[in-house]
């Protein structure tokens, strides 16, 4: 029994054997950027090229040996566990569809769902705006952010160990920025970060203080909105909330923080119902086969065909140019309020949030009249369409919920009494 | 008479009644980031926590304690006199509007605007904006920055001292970024702020170099553009620009800065032009009753009722989508091209600035060809209500003060004589 | 000859020529930023104000006497020679055109193109963009950047010599930033920026380390996408890869840098095609009458006349609704989707890129539907001048090289048989 620590440090921690397994490497890699880091990192001596990305050179030269997390996960069993149960670690494998039968993919991005030799993939969440994208594009554009989920080196570098890297609030930014979720700018440019920037750790926090506390590397904790744009049941968003407060008070009042929070919880919900009142217009236009074009006469959805999506799945391509301008409003700057809310940014809140979500929904109102316009001639000219069309919106609200039964009955027979006049 | 300043040292200035009064706090507080601050502070023993925030703790924790200027007055008089002097004291009341009747408001608000127990308010100014804001997003929107006015804290946090903060241009950048006033970032980017961040202070100049010399708080010295956009007379004008070029010619040649301030007073009179070019458009629009919708059906302006408003006051809401482009282009694309120009920004001035307006125009004069062509079945379909609205449009700009009185009766006469033809 | 250098020597170096030749000025100039920073460079007590401005102080006051890159080349011949050679001091005179006629135009201009009493430009490229601003735009927004070719000051500072400033990626960040290249923000927040910020050189490049090895002041090494939107021959380009890959090898596997790249060029030419889609819309439209104005209706190109365009001449003034959107689709969503691809940034290459040149796809395609609808009334009405139209579509098209001999005649004989039906 006593044997084993011995072999483990035989076999991962003692310099030579390290040395020795990473010879074969450094014949040519001794003057490699990866090598020199490797050296100046905590893993010098302990661990060799080998360990981490295994032996077959070939591979590892095509790409298609990635060091995935489970590598690490090996010595550093508890972070590897956090990350998991993190929106890193679960959640963010939206980003992955199956792309084996999409055309001119290649296939090393295989391993980045399945483990090696298993074809049952890690997960089976789909987001249809990476699978309408070009393997390329997939690569650059969304991969290098998602792989996350099976990276460690996304934020820590791959070959680097320094704390300093993963304090410091710019290694969040890689990801965390942008028109569709700019929590590093937000945080860059508000009380927090400005004083950060001036003072440091500990007069004020950056990304990693509240996001990451006692080091966690479940950045989930104290969050209340999840990605997928439904709530938390009360009792788990409470239990975030509870959370986070703790945190707040190590600086603040607690009933201050609250407060704070509160205030940036109504933004939110404030927010969501802008977008709703525009969602229902779009929907509304299509109801009505008003949009130019109609769904039914465009690319179709990779996922749900011909129809109008204008919820997560929705993508910002062959669409109309009206949910084009829905895009804008609430992937962009509704996600700007009550992310700049969250985050304490009066201007991100307000004018690239707030204003500009209101902008677009003038815009947005405009385009459907225009559209409602540029409808009328069709159904004025023959009158019975018209009562067929209002029959069939109906008809088309009640099946999505927004009708009650009664109500579906009664507006129904109002309208069968207009054409039996 | 020589008790006096005794008893206020014993009041105010010894460590040991600070402490003192400080102690009921601390048995709770101890541990805050507050008091942590405080004791690391320049007011560390000479100001307890009971000086500024009162004793009335049930308020404080409710939020409805603010310390005012006033509680630092009481040491710092010249700041705050400079402070009140500038557009950071004065102007920024405009931020603000009685609130007391509006649905849903927090009376915790008040004291922004009142003195405690005096109904008489600081500033009549309202700013209709903020005024159609939920109570949620004018906290965190618009008072987050306003409150400068009445908040020495906005700058210099709230219980640090350190010159540090205040002395690093990431203050200002909290408040004076984004769409509609990108100070910080047309600095940041500029030979001045680039070399600052290369060099530091004295090679290169931060925010407060320039407006706030000698560490005046009145920071407005020097600035010739107000923000009411109406332009100061002429020789205050010349006084201001004269404060400026003082500060310039500390590292340039003053001839060498007078000619590039020059070069930006005319960018922005050439802005300006543009931006009345658009603004005449939509009135025309708006004369001929061809904004969709017009004004008279839609939410009324909070201030002036069912009109078009292209001012300062202009809302972002509920307007047409052409004042949408014309609020982007006056309040964000022209503001960028002259700020960006006083800041020697050629990015923000050119790119971000003067090319966005002049984008914006084109889709400003295209959507007002559509709403032209979309008015004339109308009006060409019975002929008279054409003359009848060409005398209106007539009527109207004299009425504003574009036409005059001769003018005006010219083209009345020219009108009349084509409907006796 | 032995004298020849001791000449040179009693001419530039001495400390004692240098203050006596500097001595005129220092009597006013002796407080200035310019001499302290002199003193306080490696200049100081080789170079007097007059070495480098000349003696006219009365040219020097108005501005007209610019320290051209002549002047530093005297000693600096080989970084002359190799900002020459690259876009720096080649391609860049594309921001400037012979203003001589222009109204309202300052003479004092003229050295930015002319060499002193020569009337022979250095360089004869025009940029359309250019000649249509005002003088002022011009200056601050145009030639602050531009004028690199002829300004060694734009990145050293005019008067300093510290190395930290030339390689601080903050001093090229001054031009390369804003909407059509925001090459500083996609290192800024790419794997590479995040790292520089957090721990500097030599473990993460800046700037200067891929673009300036060596210290090179030809910065054009390694780019396989010249600026003129044209690729360079296969040679050149491999040429350049192999610059880069050489460059990328001390810190990557090369083949790990290969396949990036590879991918970015992917990305580049996909982006281009969606830009040439958008392009043949819009061109199409042209050909049938269909734009709102016409070109011929408007404001003139000042190089092309009333023609429509749509290369690297377009002008972001004076045109249709549906080529402002064009612009921003061509010259700043395409240009963020390369170049941050080129700079390893996901965000700028997915959301400011392919997101805005997908959604602006969808706004142009909205707007062309708009205006072809608009348009079929006047053709509807008169069946003949429709085949007249197609005839000079096919026409226009075969002129621009888009239809071969062979398939423009076979086009025009169906055209014609359906009108002889």
């Amino acid at each position: 029994m006593r044997l084993l620590p011995i072999l483990f440090l035989l076999l991962f921690v003692t310099p030579i054997s390290a040395e020795e397994r990473g010879r074969d490497c450094l014949a040519c890699h001794q003057k490699d950027s990866a090598n020199r880091q490797l050296l100046a990192s905590d893993h010098a001596g302990k661990l060799g090229c080998a360990d981490c990305h295994g032996a077959d050179h070939v591979a590892i030269d095509q790409g298609k040996s990635h060091v995935s997390v489970d590598v690490c996960g090996r010595c550093h069993a508890q972070q590897l566990e956090e990350h998991r149960k993190s929106r890193h670690g679960m959640g963010l494998h939206a980003g992955w569809g199956c792309t084996r039968n999409e055309k001119g993919r290649d296939k090393q991005e295989c391993t980045f769902c399945h483990q090696q030799g298993d074809s049952q993939p890690i997960s089976t969440v789909q987001c249809a705006r990476f699978i309408t994208q070009t393997s390329e594009m997939g690569q650059i554009g969304c991969n290098r952010c998602h792989m996350i989920e099976n990276s460690c080196g996304s934020c820590h570098g791959n070959h680097l160990t320094a704390a300093k890297i993963v304090q410091d609030p710019m290694v969040c930014a890689k990801c965390h920025m942008g028109p569709d979720h700019p929590q590093w700018e937000a945080w860059q440019t508000s009380q927090h970060g400005t004083l950060f920037q001036s003072l440091g750790m500990p007069d004020a926090p950056g990304c990693q203080t509240c996001h990451m506390p006692q080091g966690t590397h479940n950045v989930s904790g104290g969050l209340t909105a999840p990605p997928s744009g439904k709530p938390y049941a009360q009792l788990k968003a409470e239990e975030q909330r509870t959370k986070m407060l703790d945190l707040c008070q190590n600086c603040h009042a607690r009933s201050f923080a609250a407060r704070d929070l509160l205030n940036a919880d109504a933004v939110r919900l404030q927010t969501l119902s802008l977008v709703d009142e525009a969602r229902r217009i779009i929907r509304d236009l299509d109801d009505r086969g008003l949009l130019d074009p109609q769904p039914r006469n465009r690319v179709e959805h990779p996922q749900r065909g011909p129809e109008l999506v204008l919820d997560g799945a929705m993508l910002y391509e062959d669409i109309s140019h009206i949910e084009s301008l829905f895009f804008r409003l609430n992937k962009y700057a509704a996600a700007k309020t009550f992310k700049g809310a969250y985050h304490q940014n009066p201007d991100y809140t307000h004018w690239y949030g707030n204003a500009e979500v209101k902008l677009l929904l003038n815009d947005i109102k405009g385009e459907a009249n225009r559209l409602r316009e540029r409808g009328v001639p069709v159904t004025i000219s023959q009158e019975e369409p018209q009562y067929e069309m209002a029959l069939e919106v109906l008809q088309r609200r009640h099946t999505r919920g927004e009708l009650s039964a009664e109500d579906y009955a009664e507006k129904k027979r109002q309208v069968l009494e207009l054409i039996l006049q």
